[in-house]
C-alpha cells in the first residue's frame, strides 16, 4: 500500500552543529534500512530546498506511522502524508504491455 | 530530469456529460502515449480524490511544458510542478547495492 | 484500517432542485450500504454546516478510494482524507480494562 | 454532546527532555482518566504525525473547556474544536437496525 | 450554551432579484422568531460588509444545527461556528457586583 | 460604538512562570476596570482555547486603540478587530417589542 | 474617525456590458458625492489592479457601513475595513511644526 | 524603473472559443508592441502552467498601471505586481566588469 | 510616486527592554526626518494593533527601498508594499473643483 | 534552462552580528562567482524587503539544487523555485527582429 510522504526539514537555531550532524547521519542510516527492507520505494529531493518527497510501500497505516515517527529528525520535520492508489492509466498500460502492444 | 506534477481535476458545471467523457478519454489516451514514450515514469491517484500525482522524466523545462500544456483537460486542472533531484540516500543505496551489501 | 474523511458539500447553483434531491437521496442510500457492510464506522454532521466527518474502516487505500469516489455527490464535495492509527492511550486503556482496573 | 478535537503537538525546543517526558506521561494519565470517566469516546493518532483526533462526549461547552484546558500539554498544542451532531444517516441506520433490516 | 456564529452572505449571480428579495425577507422573519424564542441573544452587522456576527443561546449542538441549517439563506452562507464559555473575568465581575464593589 | 475584538494568547516559551502569572493577574485586573467603566460589554472564552472574544463599546477608534494597546499582555496577543453596527433585525425586533408584539 | 477601505472589484462573467457600464458610472458618481461631502478623504488605485484603497472620514461605524453598503457595485466587491487612529509620530510632527522646527 | 508582473490566466467557462481566440491574439499583439517600445524587458512562461512572469521597465507607477490595465485579457487575469530595485550584487558585478576582472 | 507601506511590528522575545526602547526611539526620529523631507505623506496606526499604514511619496523604487530598508526596526517588521496611482475619481474631482462645482 | 528563484531572508534572532556579517559577505562572494560563471543571469531586490528575485540558467535540476543549496545563507532562507520556459511572444518577437520589422 503506497503513500507519498512530503517532508520539509526545519533546522533548529538552538541545536549545536555536532548534534545536528549526528541526527542527519542517523536519518541517512535509517533511510538505508527502510530502503533495504523494501519499505521506501522512491525518494527524491526537491530542487533548491531542504525537503524530500518519498513513496513508501507499507502493510497498513500502522506500519507507516511506526516508520515515519521513528525518523531520527521526526521532531524537526513538517510532514504531509497522502495515501495513494493505482491509477487507472497504469492498469491500462499494463494491459497494453501484457498484450505486446 | 524529473518533476513531480500534482494535478487536481476541476470538473466544470456547465460542460455536458458527453463532452466531458470525450475529454477524459482523450486524457487517458494522452497518458498512454506519454507512458509509452518514457516521459511519464510513475502515476498514482490520490485516495478519495479526483487528483493525480505523477513523476515525469523529460529533457528540460520546455519538454515538460509542452507535455503538460498539451493535456486535453489542461484548462480544467489545478497543476503544481516540483522539480526533483536525486536524493543523497539513493546514491548511497546504489553504492551499497553495487558493493553487494 | 481507519481513515477520517472530512466532507464539505458544495451545492451547485445550476442544478435543478429535483436532480439535487435525487442525488442526496442516492447519497443517503449509499451511506446505508456502507454502514451495513461495516465500512463506515462512524459519521457525524458538523453543527451549523452542510458537512460531515466520518470514520471509515477499509482493507486498504484502494478500497477507500473505490468507496469514496463512488459517492453519488462525489463531484460536489471537498474531501480531506486523514489516515489514522490506534492511539497509544487506547492500547493502555484496553490493558487497564483487561486487567479489571 | 459530541465534539471532534483535533490536536497537533508542538514540541518546544527549549524544554529539557526530562520535563517533556514528565509532561507527556501526565498527558497520558490524564487521557486515561477522561476515558474512564466516559468523557473521551474515541481517540486516534494521525498516521505519520505527532497529532491526535478525538471525539469527546461532554455535558456542555463548559465541561469541554474545563477538560481540554486542563491537558498537561495545553500550552504546547494547536487545538481545533468542531461541535458535532448526529447525522441523519445514523438515525436512518438505527431505524433499519431496529426494524430487523 | 453559547455559540458565536459568523456568517458571510454570498449573493448568487444567477438568482433573480425577486427570488433573492423573498429569501432575504424570509431570513429576516426567521431571525425575528429566533430572537423571540430567546435563541439568538445578540446580532451585529460587520461594518462595510454583507456579514453578521451573532451569539446564539441553545440547549445543545443539535439545537444549534437545527436552527442554523434552517436559515432560508443557508445554501448562500459561509458559516463559522465557535463554541463559547463563560470567561473567568465575568465570574470575577459578577462576584464584585454581588459584593457591592 | 461597538467592536468585536478576537484575541488568541501566545504564551512565550522564555518567560518564567512568575512573570507570566504577574502579567495574567494584571490582565484580569485591567479587564475588571474596563468592565466597570462600561467599555467592555461582553467577553467570552472560546471553548478549548486560550482565546477570548469580547465586544467593546467605545467613543471612537482612538479610545479602542488606547484600551487594547494598554492590555498588559498586548505583546503576547494575536488580535483581530472587527467594527460592528446595529443589525437591521435588531431594529425590527425593538419595534416589535415597543409595539407589544 | 478614519478607516482604510481596501476594495478589489470582481467583474461578473454573466452581466452584460451595458449593465456593467451603468454600474461603474453610478459608482463614480457616488464617489464624487462622498468626496464632496468630505467623507472620502483619499482614494488611490493599486497599480496594475482593478482595486482601490481609500481613507474614509466618518462619524462612526454606522455611517461607514451606510456609505460602503450603498456603493452601486457593493455586491461585486471584496472589501476589507481597517479602523485607523492618529499615529504618535503625527502628534510629534505637529508639535515640531507648531514649534517652528 | 523595474517591476515583476506575475500573471495567472483564468480561462472563463462561458466565453465561446472564437471570442477567446480573438482575445489571446490581441494579447499577443499587445505584448509585441510593449516589447517593441522597450516597456517589457523579459517575459517567461511558467512551465506546466497558463501563467507568465514578466519584467517591465516603466517611467513610474502610472505608466505601469496604464500598460497592465490595457491588457486585452485584463479581466481574466490574476495579477501580482512586485516593485524591484537593483541588487547590490549587480553593482558589485558591474564594478568587477568595469575593472576588467 | 506613491506607495502604501503596511507594517506589522514583531517585538522579539530575546531583546532586552533598553535595546528595544532605543530602537523604537530611533524609529520615531527616522520617521520625523522622512516627514520633514516630504517622503512620508501620511501615517496611521491600525486601531488595536502594533502596526502602521503609511503613504510614501518617492522618486522611484530605489528611493523607496533605501528609505524602508533604513528603518531602525527593519529586521523586526513584516512589510507589504503596494504601488499606487492616481484614481480616476480624483481626476474627476479635481476637474469639478477647478470648474467651481 | 531557466528558473526563477524567489528568496526571502529570515535573519535569526540568536546569531551574533559578526557571524551574520560573515555569512552575508560570503553570500555576496558566492553570488559574484555564480554571475561570473554565467549561472545567475538576473538578480533584483524586492523594494522595501530583505528579499531577492533571480533568474538562474543551469544545465538541469541537479545543477540548480547544487547551486542553491550551496548558498551560505541556505538555512536562513525561504526559497520558492519556478521552472520557466521561453514565452511564445519571445519567439514571435525574435522572428520580427530577424525579419527587420
Amino acid at each position: 500500500m503506497l503513500f507519498l510522504v512530503d517532508i520539509q526539514v526545519r533546522k533548529p537555531e538552538t541545536l549545536d552543529a555536532d548534534a545536528w550532524e549526528a541526527l542527519t547521519q542517523a536519518e541517512s542510516d535509517y533511510g538505508m534500512e527502510a530502503r533495504r527492507a523494501g519499505k521506501q520505494l522512491h525518494v527524491w529531493r526537491k530542487a533548491g530546498a531542504y525537503a524530500t518527497l518519498a513513496v513508501w510501500d507499507v502493510e497498513d497505516n500502522d506500519e507507516l506511522h511506526t516508520l515515519i515517527s521513528g525518523l531520527p529528525l521526526f521532531h524537526y520535520l513538517d510532514i504531509t502524508v497522502t495515501p495513494l492508489v493505482v491509477h487507472p492509466s497504469t492498469v491500462r498500460w499494463e494491459q497494453i504491455q501484457a498484450g505486446g502492444a
